[in-house]
């Protein structure tokens, strides 16, 4: 049964530049029967942050817990558990976490922005 | 700024042969620039469930609040907020909440099996 539990998922620490206290696991992608896309979470700990960087495939997010900001093409807003971002394609962006508690969201990409 | 707030979604009952109580929104798809696939939130009040039915393509779901049971080739597990699966193509399933909460839930598929 394709199913996973949050306890069963597995952060380790995302070590590549302009990357700050944040983990992620890859949850569900093409070792799993995803054939085209990767949902993986991210864990941001407080005052950590992901790259400020751009590609060429889009990322759809969901809030799961806690709060952080969302930079995106140089307009930066708060996002909260609960909420969804479509982060467009060649637009620069960053997720930071200045909150005091572990921010966590989903972020999927397609397969060739996958690691 | 392709940000969506939880509050800002409208739910729209789901009128189908099989499903009782189930209301649901497309949040992010093509209309939203996600190209391939479209990111849709179910909401099964107490009682209802989503057809018993199969379909040639897969679905990604995340529980994002309560609980309830998902049946995937007549195997029937109890599934609740924080988990994720992964519903092969091709293969029998069906949601129900038998509690006495909302059970919502993301689940997403590719652009031939949105409505």
């Amino acid at each position: 049964m394709p199913i996973v539990k949050r306890e069963e998922i597995e952060l380790q620490e995302v070590k590549m530049d302009g990357v700050s206290k944040t983990a992620k696991a890859n949850v569900i992608g093409p070792a799993q029967g995803w054939s085209t896309d990767t949902l993986r979470v991210f864990r941001i700990s407080p005052g950590g942050y992901t790259p400020h960087h751009q590609h060429d495939w889009e990322h759809v997010n969901y809030i799961m817990k806690g709060k952080g900001t969302l930079t995106i093409g140089g307009e930066t807003r708060e996002v909260a558990a609960g909420d969804f971002a479509l982060v467009p394609p060649n637009t620069m962006h960053q997720f930071r976490n200045s909150s005091d508690r572990d921010f966590e969201f989903i972020c999927i990409v397609p397969e060739r922005g996958a690691y």
